[in-house]
């Protein structure tokens, strides 16, 4: 029994999806033949639309179906601390813990040598722009308790050494090797009160 | 910061995918918006043409591109022989065994009380229709090693006991409580080896 055509083309397709496998691919192409035409509408439909209306807020990186995203247009953000992440699911997870009040700057992923992930892929650029002409005087440096999270932080804080500002980075207790996302709240929260100074 | 609206939407479509919690299907909705135009595309129409393209095997049940499946309009295949499982995937599953060269009849579920799967939402009129008008000589029930799938057997075999045919049930070395198309061919191929008969 060969596996059909546009079934292995959908199992390939999935499995672009973070973190599934062949198995799980297939279970997955199994479930959604088996839909019917309205369940198949509404997925593919919630795909296009997200795609269509969601965009990268200009100033900090972080997703938004607006002009400017939630963060950069409200009032009530300390526009003195920026924390830098890697990611959008980063600031977010920052963002569950409330004990944040600044604004952000999503990096957009980290300087890896391997993956060959170079200082001009990420949104270092922009980031000493904003610290040039803006209000900022602390910058948290929240990238992923990894090597290579850690060694982006180091290279950024030696870009920032001459800006007359304060730079942290997250305090440990955060798990080596982990997700930044996938951590508690408690351990996020703990992580940002006992942030180091570098400078 | 809110969740965009149609990014939960989005994780929300996910979410139906089988095995995917919230967390997964988050880092699967980002991953998708962050594809490009094209990789969008090539995902949403490999949804619609496998859906498109691919319908049961009206004989047998079978996921099929053609008028009827691979192994039914095989003129190889040992038709006096027929192996009745719950989905597509478990006949697949026995396919990689090559140790099954009968025909399958796809059940598309078992018998349960408590998801409210009853004797009309399974293709056993269908298996009745074969055995009264076919070539089979021999059944062989291959439903889940659960209680649901053993229960599923158990009421099949009593429907077919006036046919004169031998009827058998799976050998057991199948782990209870697992998936079917998650054992290893060894386990499959031991289990038909030893298969039990029941009439």
């Amino acid at each position: 029994m060969e596996q059909l055509k546009s079934f292995e083309k959908l199992v390939e397709q999935i499995k672009k999806l973070p973190g599934v496998g062949t198995k799980s691919a297939e279970r997955m192409a199994y479930s959604i033949i088996e839909w019917n035409e309205d369940e198949i509408l509404n997925f593919v439909n919630a795909i296009k639309n997200a795609k269509e209306r969601i965009h990268k807020c200009p100033i900090c990186g972080i997703f938004t179906e607006n002009d400017k995203c939630e963060v950069c247009s409200s009032s009530t953000r300390d526009n003195t601390k920026l924390m830098v992440v890697c990611t959008q699911k980063d600031a977010l997870a920052f963002e569950q813990t409330e004990t944040f009040n600044g604004l952000y700057h999503v990096l957009g992923g980290v300087l890896s040598i391997q993956k060959g992930i170079s200082y001009e892929q990420l949104s270092i650029d922009s980031l000493i722009q904003r610290i040039q002409t803006g209000s900022i005087k602390e910058v948290i440096l929240a990238t992923e308790p990894t090597i290579e999270g850690e060694t982006t932080a180091q290279f950024i804080a030696k870009l920032l050494e001459k800006y007359d500002i304060s730079i942290s980075r997250l305090g440990y207790g955060l798990p080596m090797g982990g997700h930044l996302d996938y951590a508690d709240s408690l351990t996020l929260s703990k992580s940002l009160e006992g942030r180091t100074k570098i400078k």
